[in-house]
């Protein structure tokens, strides 16, 4: 998607040097737009524990270039193994982190050493490739639901979605998962509006989703985490739509922190609720979601302290919770399937169940 | 109760100009513990307008003295209609706000002007020395709960209770509503832990429950909003109690935005969901809570911009939400009674139902 004007992807290889791999740095945005450059794994790697690239199908593209970057130090099957149980570490919840690394060893294990670097850099620029395009059908296929709405309102009355985190293009590729329907539907000249849940503790609404938007000039607002049920107890929800770090074979969503209680208020108000996926966010592994998919605990000083700039200015960091107080932050929660209206893929919409998955990947293990 | 040793009430009259009525800044909590002193009844409008007091019950008390404010300059009949109708107009939601006033007009309004700044004091002192019994009561109503939860426990277990926003002692005038049969039960020697929630956008929970709970030493941990479901699907929430700024005569529970989405979270996980309340806060005129209680629509800087301490020591106040995206500030939500597993009163607990407040509260209109 486009930054004032000018068309960018989420991650790239450098151009001039043909190998360095360069990514937004997400933690400095909404202020300010900073490129790094990682040249090795533990940069890569520091950057997804960091949250500097985040987002589920992101996270797992920029570990394919991690692999990459690697073997161009040491082509070897021992540094292969080493940095693909290395990078499947650095986050716990998202499915598509183990997805991308084991598409990555598959594709690389049983070629020779020499051919290792070229092939790693060829399957790294497929899995980017196959995201965008998995992105783009997303969109195709979500844009139907908003064009529904739309055919039922009134002149003058917005199409209003509800998302919650940021499953936009920063999140992927490109396009994004959730927002991708949003942006072909603003495109193709609905009159879409966004309500953009803030997201604590770590603000991906707040800062990347209304930054994005609003660089693409999507109408949205930016809403507490805590203002969708009476939103949508008012009528001012037609549609939730969000992303999702994995989706069991039953359709349970694992999902950013609160994700959960926007679909309790969904079904109390009879509003749909929509997640969207890739193919490789699905873990046909898992049955049960609650119990199973581990919840990533993170640092609790994302809870207590914030950054963001003051009106001169200068980026700043505040502690907000009371002195002495400890916080606690688990950064994922899981929807039920029960809750989800259904699920938006690449190759459709389908009930969240086993069923329906099955229907639409007879091909998935 | 106890700030650091020192028994203090949350609104009181200085005691050496006998006449001036001093607060907490809420809005400096829990940074610095600044007392105001409001000497008319413009400083008092401005002090809940702005939130320097808040809560419900506390609201209602400061207004009342700033009646007996507004009568030490002028104690005709005009001006104590003006003050009432001025200070009633102040926040829309909490009806405690109209009860007090209505108070102070009835207790007021017969009698001759030269009488009525004793009066007013004298009146505005009863509904403090009422709502702290009331408030007590609350806690002794409440305890049974939390020690039948205690009682199912293995030694060492805690007892795990989550709240949304601030109903403790500083929300009201002294033991807090639905904190009071916390500190009780921490004071007879329960073990009990506290989730807080975070609440923004003004982070009541983390600002100001944390800062209360610390000071009297009851465990606690924050937690962002979205995180509560998250914790009741796993079993770590025992009960949820929290305030209110109105209740309907049908039960339904007007309390800061976000907590219907816990109350929806609690039933579907079968944890138990209680509502503490003084006689004060009951609106038996209105029967549909989401239809009828009006909801104050903040400032949405309240959303954009957020105030806290630096690692230095400095208090600087910075946007979190990125520029140019606007936001949304509706402060409360409506939980339906249906979701409310009951009231606890300062006369007894109750079913959150017309027959349920009837049987408690014959007397009320």
């Amino acid at each position: 998607m486009k930054i004032d004007g000018t068309p960018y992807r989420s991650v790239w290889v450098d151009q001039a040097d043909g190998w360095s791999v360069r990514i937004f740095d997400q933690t400095k945005l909404p202020w300010s737009l900073d490129i790094l450059s990682l040249t090795d794994e533990d940069q890569v790697a520091t950057a997804i524990r960091s949250m500097q690239v985040r987002g589920a199908p992101l996270i797992g593209a920029v570990a394919a270039y991690g692999v990459a970057l690697a073997l161009r130090t040491d082509a070897s099957t021992a540094t292969l193994d080493r940095v693909v149980a290395m990078l499947g570490e650095t986050r716990p919840t998202a499915i598509n982190l183990r997805w991308a690394l084991a598409r990555m060893r598959g594709a690389l294990h049983n070629l020779p050493a020499a051919d290792r670097v070229a092939a790693a850099y060829a399957e790294a620029a497929a899995i980017c490739d196959d995201d965008v395009e998995t992105c783009r059908r997303i969109g195709e296929h979500g844009l139907p639901l908003l064009r529904d709405i739309a055919a039922r309102k009134q002149p003058g009355q917005r199409v209003n979605i509800l998302t919650h985190c940021n499953a936009g293009w920063i999140a992927t590729v490109d396009y994004g998962t959730a927002l991708s329907p949003i942006y072909q539907a603003h495109d193709a000249g609905l009159d879409v509006h966004v309500w953009v849940d803030e997201t604590r503790p770590r603000n991906q609404g707040a800062a990347l989703t209304a930054w994005e938007l609003g660089r693409h000039g999507v109408p949205h607002t930016v809403i507490a985490d805590n203002a969708g049920g009476h939103l949508m107890q008012h009528g001012a929800v037609d549609i939730v739509i969000v992303g999702t770090d994995r989706v069991t074979r039953t359709g349970d969503v694992a999902n950013k922190i609160g994700t959960y209680l926007k679909a309790l208020a969904a079904r109390d108000n009879g509003v749909p609720f929509w997640v969207a996926l890739p193919h490789s966010t699905l873990d046909m592994t898992v049955a049960d979601g609650v119990a199973e998919i581990p919840i990533e605990e993170r640092n609790p000083v994302e809870i207590t302290d914030l950054t963001g700039r003051t009106a001169d200015g200068r980026i700043e960091t505040i502690r907000v919770v009371a002195e002495g107080s400890p916080a606690a932050n688990p950064a994922f929660d899981v929807t039920p399937a029960r809750l989800v209206t259904g699920l938006i893929t690449e190759r459709g919409r389908c009930e969240a169940s086993e069923a329906g998955l099955r229907a639409l990947y007879p091909d998935k293990g």
